[in-house]
């Protein structure tokens, strides 16, 4: 009996992907990944057949189940597979189910965290989601609608940063909705699209913009909500001004 | 002029350190390091010099002071300096305060991210963040006092999952303070030390024992609220049946 490898291939940039990852990834037989891994970490594995598993808009069920049996068939067949998932596979990935899936058919399974995207994202474009007397606490949720409609906004009222993954084509019923439970409308946000790359491109606002449908943003990228959000501006003012001074 | 990093050491396993961390622990003249940072990793920094920059109770602020003197001193002579923090640096550990320090001596600053504790250490416990149908939210927070003392609790009371960092002395405080708010005495907790090493060690308890002071458990710990708790369970279960089956 071969093994299952869930694996986080963390944000984008191959140097953030562990050690562990990397080892897996060498050893492994066949690789399926999701969409948003990047083809320089597929590079990585090296004698790996390669499977494409991203999802596409609409048949998700569909391809999940394709996966599942994927997973549970090379690893019947005495093969290492890695299952890599971007980011961390316990955040929003079905990293949970495809465990719990693969334990009751009785093949071992390794679970190999990764630089979750979700805070790494941000961090490295200059909003860390937590800061002393900024940001004492931060919570993540997925922005698809099923998850949305299901969302109380009052309870995300006072957590002092909030990063929304998925959330782009929602971003102003998820703006409105937290304005309308009384988060203060001229907060910062930004939103962040191919972090952690050289490509990474990044687009600040206010809640109130993003609600009044004024930001073009373009699927995917992570939208974070806050007054952290402000010290990416403070950053880049204090390095330009100790450039100066130097 | 030096440079700065400022880098995730991961959770504890050497095998989640990314591959950019080890990279600048291997060019690095310097390492200035957190208590939880294993000897392991530490081992990494072949010629550097490692500095221990653990805080001790009480004295938080003299120790944060020297160790940016102690950032801006080696920078300033030429040499690579990395501040390594464990889990992410950017979650509860001073980065973002450090990162803007430096900045504005118009010292050089990288940063690196970790894997999180917060999310990966729950996860090798068998208790991913989220889970679909289980758990589509989580938050993080920082369990010192002075954090607790300023938190409306109501705004936890339906974040799925509530993850709670150096927790473990107010945990009775905690726990009554979230049944208070109106969270479920019954919902399930778990207490995680160790983790991500050969010596992980959970306590899985109740929010109302823990509020009731009937959990002995030793800091540092990683306290976890929620439903998702029970998928450690059900994971055991499935894999001894699937065993058995076999």
């Amino acid at each position: 009996m071969g093994k299952v490898y869930l694996v986080g291939a963390g944000p984008g940039d191959p140097g953030l992907l562990t050690l562990k990852a990397l080892r897996v990834l060498e050893i492994a037989d066949v690789v399926i990944y999701d969409r948003l891994v990047s083809l320089e970490i597929l590079a990585l594995a090296g004698r790996a057949r390669l499977i494409d598993g991203g999802k596409c808009q609409g048949e998700q069920e569909r391809i999940q189940n394709q996966i599942n049996q994927w997973l549970v068939r090379y690893a019947s067949q005495g093969l290492n597979v890695v299952r890599l998932k971007s980011g961390d596979p316990m955040v929003f990935a079905r990293g949970a189910e495809e465990w719990e899936y693969l334990i009751r058919r009785g093949i071992e399974v390794e679970v190999v965290p990764g630089v979750s995207s979700a805070l790494a994202v941000p961090t490295l474009a200059g909003i860390p989601p937590t800061c002393r007397g900024v940001s004492a606490s931060f919570a993540v949720i997925a922005g698809h609608r099923q998850n949305l409609i299901n969302t109380d906004w009052s309870e995300y009222l006072r957590v002092d940063t909030l990063i929304v993954l998925m959330g782009v084509d929602n971003r102003e019923y998820i703006a409105e909705s937290l304005i309308r439970a009384g988060r203060d409308a001229s907060q910062p946000v930004a939103f962040i699209e191919r972090g952690s790359t050289p490509r990474e491109h990044v687009v600040e606002s206010s809640l109130g913009d993003v609600a009044a449908g004024k930001v073009d943003v373009e699927p995917p990228a992570i939208f974070v909500i806050g007054e952290v959000v402000r010290l990416r501006t403070r950053l880049a003012k204090a390095r330009g001004e100790a450039l100066h001074a130097g």
